[in-house]
């Protein structure tokens, strides 16, 4: 979708880290916790409206961003939600939980006071070993 | 699996409708929403840790739950969840939301306050059209 835009809530809320096949892949700006939100390039506000293929893919892109994060972030839980309340724009939350983070066992949504900001070498070392590992391929002009 | 057992805390929280292929079908006590939760039969804890295709098939039963909800329940938007940070047993939540519901937009975790029951006979309709649409086989001694 050559007109495709990511909304700019969510521009506001995450860095852009670049894209798998159907989603880009952002992360949330409060580093408290592991926070990845994809954002399928489609026009289908609800994930079940996905035509079944289109949803597998943007599955199985979310379990690569869930494996990242239990083999590299080191958390052993991973929570996996499309909601879309406000930001009617179809995005898919991967988020890492471990017992004693910042709102466990809350979920994160609408739960989440504690704010920390990542460091611009983080996101590069998070963006990297995504490249490297998971297929991502970087946005260029990448918001890091 | 023979020996698999709901989980208490689901049980006591949800009526069980039945089952599908792979997951047992459950309808929050809470009438307020239209919130289903799926039981698969499985011991994996997280959504992305279930082999490919138990995902898929996992995702195909939810799939037909929110088609029920935005046909014959007319909500026109349906929130996806898998936390299980309290009830480890893996649950998918498969929720009808609209504007100005009971916690409309935020999302029904730890948000919804609002509670309403339903009746035996709203139960008994809701079962027999997942029944005769979407392929539901009812429990025996379905708790309704």
């Amino acid at each position: 979708m050559a007109d495709f835009k990511i909304h700019d809530q969510l521009l506001l809320d995450a860095h852009c880290l670049g894209r798998f096949e159907f989603s880009h892949l952002l992360l949330h700006r409060n580093a408290a916790i592991p926070w990845f939100i994809l954002v399928p390039e489609t026009e289908v506000t609800d994930l079940f409206d996905l035509p079944d293929g289109l949803r597998e893919t943007a599955l199985s892109e979310a379990s690569r961003v869930s494996k990242f994060i239990k083999r590299h972030l080191n958390h052993p839980k991973v929570n996996f939600a499309a909601i879309g309340n406000v930001v009617p724009q179809l995005h898919l939350h991967v988020v890492g939980r471990k017992p004693n983070d910042a709102c466990w066992p809350a979920p994160v949504w609408g739960h989440l006071k504690e704010s920390r900001e990542y460091s611009r070498a983080r996101i590069q070392e998070i963006t990297t070993m995504l490249v490297e590992f998971y297929g991502l391929r970087p946005a260029s002009g990448t918001d890091v």
